[in-house]
């Protein structure tokens, strides 16, 4: 799968990952879109996820698979720390 | 599936929940837990789904399922909110 189809998601504002996300389905014809986040921007991955799929792609598009995973580093202080991650993957139905 | 075998993630202590896995796997012998959060508790649904697993049961419990979904409902101003939430079904390996 082409690595385009990823949408990271941060800080930026939330309508920006939406229109990221129905574009790729619309204008660029994707058939799958992945949303991925990390840490605290779990939540929100899973808000754009939501209102892609059900609000702006209502029929169209579902969550076809979700995998949480965690990432382990060391930080500044030379302590582990372990990040959990989500890649939710939305398909066309 | 028996109810009790959900653990409904909020504002608790992060170990209260972990522990609550990990005992419902250890002295109740469930084969299943259900990890459930709505709205910014998802990260952290997402977070204790991850250190129960890879942390305290590792090798012998994983992530079987996950599914997300919206709830829409009025608020006190009469204006339609749209939640998400999440379900992390573990089990064993």
């Amino acid at each position: 799968m082409d690595a385009d189809n990823s949408i990271y998601v941060g800080n930026k504002p939330f309508m920006n990952y939406v229109t990221g996300v129905v574009m790729q389905f619309t204008t660029k014809g994707a058939q799958e879109v992945i949303v991925k986040a990390r840490g605290k921007f779990i939540s929100r991955a899973v808000d754009i996820a939501e209102v892609s799929s059900k609000r702006f792609l209502e029929g169209q598009v579902e969550p076809k698979n979700i995998v949480i995973n965690s990432e382990e580093f060391e930080n500044k202080e030379g302590k582990r720390v372990r990040v959990s991650t989500i890649e939710i993957v939305l398909g066309k139905k």
